[in-house]
């Protein structure tokens, strides 16, 4: 089973600084890549992100083992540097093996909470 | 009428376990992968599910029948293990006959509704 | 300027009977398909409804005159018939010029609203 | 790093008028086409918006640097025109470099907010 791509885009991000207060870890406000790796290699993934008015930053660098899904939240991403907080970015991912990627956003700055998806775009 | 693709993926999987309390069918938390099979045979869908940490579940089997659509829902699938709540996964089909899948999430956590939707990943 | 497919496909569909009291137009609860026609020449589009146990709806027939948008609900097709409230469909665009098609849906049935999008399937 | 495509889509448009009333910049309802230039050349776009009775607006004319992100919002378009509120368009962008665009909307007409995004249609 191989399915998805080596390289792929994502051109919205912004990670809001409220979030609900009694909140515990699903209901945080944050900004996730959902990566799915369905082959039988591991995937090596540098992830790059782009700004309004500055150069990128990255790459950040994450694996997904052979077999494997990692929902991953741009606010965990912390080397070379933590992604800012109410900051218009995007990103674009690379990898050594196809992946297949996903963008979600769960936003609790009110006292509800909002949803959004799109797959990625793929080149 | 033949339209759609026999591969699919949705990165993105999670039922949370917390749902409206008064809430009937329609309004209780769930996630879907909506399939249309708009052609003139029937399509014998496989579904694995892939983890973060463990090796995937599955083949879950579902038919959908020539020129009809399911709207499965993923908490119901059950042979042969039931989908994990609260848990990040992912999912891929595999079809013997041309189908078009969407994914869609209704979150009834809070005491409003949040909805996502996308196509799903073709290749 | 011409740009899109002429053949779309949304496996999603949904037209919840529940709504906002006291809602106007822009807020009642419906489902949307959102059609460009970017080109110079009318789109002439059949819509075909498909269901879960039931042979498919239509064609309904649209028109979107050149270099114009047309944002259809689906709860406003009454020819060959009304599509059922309550009810589980998806749905097929053909189209003798190119279009493209996002599908959208605005739900109010809960006080407050909650909004999903995809851009169809197009083969 | 070269990444998309230089003709866009997005069928869905639509500005709400109203608004949440004590919402700062982040909350007030808006939506955006976010633009992701991930080469090393500035891209020059021309966005053409369309209408259901009228004949199309534009072009609107932004640039986004190389190696940059622009998360555009319709309601800040002003040349030739404003884009007028709680009216349908659609919206079509030619660039002279490849870029990836993502369209979001947020809506605050409730007390709550809701969430919507895709990737646009690319040819």
């Amino acid at each position: 089973m191989s399915i998805g791509r080596t390289l792929w885009a994502i051109p919205e991000g912004f990670i809001p600084s409220q979030s609900l207060k009694d909140a515990d870890r699903p209901l945080v406000s944050h900004e996730a890549a959902c990566i799915l790796n369905a082959g039988d290699t591991e995937a090596h993934i540098e992830i790059r992100l782009y700004f309004v008015d500055r150069e990128p930053a990255g790459p950040y660098r994450v694996s997904v083992g052979a077999r494997r899904t990692l929902h991953l939240r741009f606010n965990e991403l912390m080397d070379p540097e933590p992604v800012p907080l109410d900051t218009d970015y995007a990103s674009v991912f690379t990898s050594d093996a196809p992946i297949v990627v996903q963008h979600t956003r769960l936003d609790s700055r009110r006292s509800e909470i909002a949803l959004m998806t799109t797959i990625a775009y793929s080149a």
